[in-house]
Parts: C-alpha cells; structure tokens; sequence
C-alpha cells in the first residue's frame, strides 16, 4: 500500500474505534506504521484526515453489477448496509459525518454524494416507467438519504447494527408505495445482494 | 427556576453551541450562574449532564390537542421541527443523541421514549382504521423514529434546519402511502402545527 492510503486506513480505524475526539493523531501515525513527517506531507490536519475519510465513501464501495433503476437501487442500499458491517474505511466515514458536529465540522459533501448517486438510479428508474407519476426524483433522493442516515444510526446505537439489514428492508417495504408503481412493487426485491470481492 | 434546572438549561444551551466535547464543565457552570459544587451535588459528570439534557426530550415539549391517531402524529412530528428550530433544552438533546458516539455513549434511551411516543399514536391510528392492513404499529415507529433522525441531521448539515419543515414533510408524503388506508390519505393534512406556547 502507498503511504497515503496507509495513514487514511490507520485514521479509518482509529475513528471507528474511538470516534474524531477520542483518536489522537500520534495513534494514526503508529497504527499506519509511517512517521509524523509523511502524516503532515500528506494531511494538514485531523480534520483533514478526516474529511478525507468521509470522502472515501465516494470510492471504495464495489456495488453489484445490474442495470440501473429501483431494483439496482434496492440493491445498493442493501450493499451499503453491508458494507457498513464490514468495510472500515466506509463505516468510519459514515460515523464521522453524523457525529461531525461534535468536533465542530460541518461538511455536507458525503451526503451530496450519495443524493447524487441515488438520484441516478431514480433518473433510470423514471426512465422505465418504474416511478409513480409526480415523484420528483432529487427531492426522493434526499429523502432517502436522510431516511437512511437515520436508520443506521439508530441500528448502531440500538444493537451495534446487527438489525441493520432488516431495518434498511423496513424502511424500504414503508416507502416503496409512495414512490414505485403497482407494477414495478410487483416485481422489485428486497434483500441483501450477493457477497461482493471484499475491500 | 430551581438550581437544578439553572444547570441543566445552561448545559443545553452550552452544548448546543459547540456540541458535548466543545463544552467544559466550568463554561457550563459560570452560565448557570451557580457554583461548582452545587453542579456537583445534582450531577456526577459530563456525561450524566449529557444524559439528562437527553432525557428532557421526554419532557419538555407541549404537543398541540388533537385526538390520538395519524392525524395527531402528523402533527406532533411537525411540532418537533419546530421545536428544533427554537426550543434550545430540545435541540441539544437531539443534538446529543445523535453526535454521541464521538464521546464515547451509546444511550438509546432517547430513541426509544420517541418510539414509544410514536407507537400510542399509531396503536390509536389502527383502532380507528386509519392504517393499511399488515402494519406492524411497533415495526413502523422504529422505522419513523430513524427516518426523522437523519432528516433532521441532513437537514441541520445541508441548510442549518431551513428546510426542516418541509423535509419532514416530504418524508411524510413518501412513508403515508406505505402506512395509511387510502381514505386516510384523503382526508390527512400535513403541515405546521400552530405556534404552541415557547419554553
């Protein structure tokens, strides 16, 4: 691994252990195996690193393969549900944008993303005639972004995310109807996708 | 007001401006305008100032009238926007909730008060034939419990809770198809609740 992304994966895991506040940035260098000079040439600061581990959820997720629509969606979802279970760099990222307030950040790029990446899939839905007329498919997408944010969280705090799978699924058979056609619910599917390659 | 509840608004009001980490212990005294040692009579720590500020969640709010049923938790969940947006014990419970993994709590007490809230509306809702057939009361108000955390979290980190209101209310327009009968949906109006009296 370069240097850069071992001192971002020893960051990711500190903040998924101990959260911004509690990970001191001696402990990232140790934990990445590299010095604090390489640290700073790569990263001004601990908000620095951390922006660049929220950001982190722009690149390193391996969705399933599909076509794009409500049912690639759905899967999505599910895959980052599991993704949240099992990839460090990505459940860091996820963890630091909700508590971000804490240490005074507020940045709201990683959820930018995500609205921008559900709002494909929605665009390809509407396209195949899978939305129910006058879904405004930006407003869903936010929608569900916030759906889901709130959702993980809760799971978190309520079982350490063991629920977290079922209630992404909840979520979904709850909005389903007001956004998707008859037809299309007939038809879509709600469950984990396949194990993808692991990070 | 009562020494006790000196404190506990002043921790709101200090942890609201800069979050549980960014708030000491004497800041929040010398707001108070009351002594170290009278902080320390009525709370053991940080965390148990924390813990309290939570729980007024339970407390502080007056939901406007109404009968029990969907109509009422419309309203409440409009209420609660608002109160986010000027009822300061409140927010920073909500606040405090939400951002407390980064200082190391896992309550879902908070939570769970907001389902059980939730769920005596819903458990009305289904008595009055308000719900589709096959809701699960209990299932539902976790889902809604979740869906309006991250709301309220991307709506604070998009826009500092401008759009508070109406995203909660386009949530509503999303989950209502999934959850009441359809001639509840004719009749259900989503909107603010008028002013209630402030804290």
């Amino acid at each position: 691994m370069r240097t850069r992304e071992r001192i971002l994966r020893a960051a990711a895991e500190v903040f998924d252990e101990s959260g911004f506040s509690g990970g001191s940035i001696s402990r990232i260098v140790r934990r990445s195996g590299t010095t604090m000079g390489a640290m700073y040439h790569h990263f001004s600061s601990k908000e620095d690193l951390a922006r660049a581990v929220m950001a982190e959820q722009d690149a390193d997720l391996d969705f399933p393969p599909g076509e794009d629509g409500l049912q690639r969606l759905l899967d999505m979802s599910m895959e980052v549900a599991r993704q949240l279970r099992t990839n460090v760099l990505f459940r860091a990222g996820v963890r630091l944008a909700v508590e971000q307030g804490d240490f005074g950040m507020r940045e709201s790029a990683p959820y930018e993303l995500w609205i921008k990446r559900f709002t494909e899939q929605l665009v390809a839905a509407e396209r195949r005639g899978e939305l129910l007329p006058g879904v405004d498919v930006e407003d869903f997408a936010r929608a569900l972004v916030g759906a889901y944010s709130g959702t993980q969280l809760l799971s978190e705090i309520s079982t350490g995310r063991a629920d977290l799978l079922e209630r992404i699924a909840t979520m979904w058979r709850y909005l389903l109807p007001g956004v998707a056609s008859p037809e299309a619910i007939s038809w879509l599917r709600i469950e984990a996708a396949p194990e993808g390659p692991q990070p």
